[in-house]
This record gives C-alpha cells, structure tokens and sequence, in this order.
C-alpha cells in the first residue's frame, strides 16, 4: 500500500532530514489526547451540561472527571458557568466554546474508523432534515475530494 | 453556543435516558489512543518503514517503540515484514494496511484543530496536482456540508 503515504516535498524531502519538532498532531495529543477527555467533549455535543451527567454518562470517577473537566475549560474548550435548579445549591454547567465545537470532526472521524474497523456502534450521525449518514472526509480549497496518497507535505511559508 | 450539540432523536431522547455502551469513539481511544501509537501513524503516512527511524522520528525509547509497533500490527493498522540491505542482517519493515490507512482523516483533523487552535505547524498539507490546502470536513451522503449543530444521533436499525 505504498500509494497511501503522503508525498514530501522541498526541504521535507527526504523524511530523515528533518525533525517533526513543532507538530500539531503530537500538540493536540498533550492536550485532549487522554480517552476521558475525549468521551467528555463527546458528552458536551450529546448536549451534557452538568457535572453530575459527564461523570455518570462517561463512566469515569468524579474525580477524574473534575480534573478533566477543569482542564478543558483551562484549555479554552469549555466555558463554566453557575447554574441553581429551585430549592438546591449552585452548581456548575459546562458547555463548548467554539474551541471545543471546532473538535466535531475528530470524534466523527475516530467514530467512523471503529464503526468500520471495530465494531459499529448501535448508533449513528445523520445530517439533520435530510437523514443522509454523516461523514468525515478530506477535500482540498479547490473542492477536490482527496485520499491520502494525493497529499504532499509542505513547508509553510 | 447551544446549535452546535448534536440532536437526540427517537429512543435517544433524551439522554439521560440510555448509556452509551459500545462507543466506537471509546473503542477507537482504547485501541490507539496514545500519543505514540498516533505519532508512529503519521510517520507510517510519511513514509517511514524501518524500526529504527520511527523511534528516532517520533522521538521515543526503542522499548516503547517497539511495543507500539507491537500493537499496531496485531490490531492490523501496520503490517510487519523482514527485509535486507546488503551485507546487513535482517531487519523488520513496517507499513500501512488498509485499516491503518483509513486512520488519515483521523490525524489531518488532529493536525487542523491544533493548527487553528494551538499554534499553526511549520509544515501543512496540500493537494498532490492542484496544490489547494487539504481540510477534514463533514459531509453527508447527499453531498451537504454539514455543521455538528445540523447533526442527529439515531439508534441503528
């Protein structure tokens, strides 16, 4: 399957000089790269807004889930703010900034690769009014639809 | 920013009313969730085959490497096969399967996220031919573009 890799050109050819120092992929990682972070941000588009709900809904402890919580929000993915239901104390509500919303097509994507490759889920994204199945895929400025082997890695300007 | 949670629809709704067991997304995490199983995918989708270079290249022990590497064969994203240079012993080569392929979409929106929101790689991805800047985005089977607020979770029939 050598057709699937990416094409490297000008001072990125060949691989071996130079370093991937700087790589946004191992970036995003550090920051949202743990399972419980990730199951987190799925709940906030699930609508989840409550402390209580991301605990129970992602099977974590209320520990973890307040340490990642309070990291997303420290990384700008989640705004919290003090909601009071009558009667009870304030408590806190989460919900995604543009940041987090930005994050959809990273859970689509590693949702349709286990609906194809693992097992599929026993639900699915359909685009709202039409019913169509949703779908991450990669397409150019120009419109193009693109598979991996057609990708050239370049030096940004 | 309360249109960009996907809709619950059907016996999804509401959601508090089920559990999501069987989340791919959770499964894709437990599989290759790790920062090193995704960065020695990106190097497989830069072309790097040999042991040696992916430690290197990723920037981590041999010793984790090659557990990886072990991984990533036996839920056959990478195939392992030996090779030799002249008047060298034996080594084993690393590439892309097709499930290990269809992980692309998966890092070029790791890459976009952390490119908009962290700060922009020194490299970037255009299109082999016509040199458009490449993006993951959602469509549906239809062919609309679509938002995660234009979304709907349904129960699998």
């Amino acid at each position: 399957m050598d057709n699937v890799t990416v094409h490297m050109t000008g001072v990125l050819d060949p691989r071996g000089s130079w370093e991937a120092r700087g790589c946004t992929i191992a970036q995003a990682m550090d920051v949202v790269g743990s399972r419980s972070a990730i199951l987190l941000l799925r709940e906030a588009f699930y609508g989840t807004t409550r402390f209580d709900d991301f605990a129970a809904r992602v099977g974590i402890s209320e520990a973890v889930a307040a340490a990642r919580l309070r990291e997303l929000v420290a990384l700008g993915l989640l705004d919290k703010r003090p909601y009071q239901s009558a009667g009870q104390r304030t408590r806190m509500e989460y919900e995604l900034t543009q940041k987090g919303a930005d994050f959809f097509p990273i859970l689509v994507s590693l949702m349709q690769w286990g609906d194809t490759w693992l097992v599929p889920a026993p639900v699915e994204l359909v685009h709202r009014g039409c019913g169509a199945a949703v779908r991450a895929q990669l397409s150019c400025r120009e419109g193009h639809h693109v598979e991996s082997g057609e990708v050239e890695l370049v030096a940004r300007s």
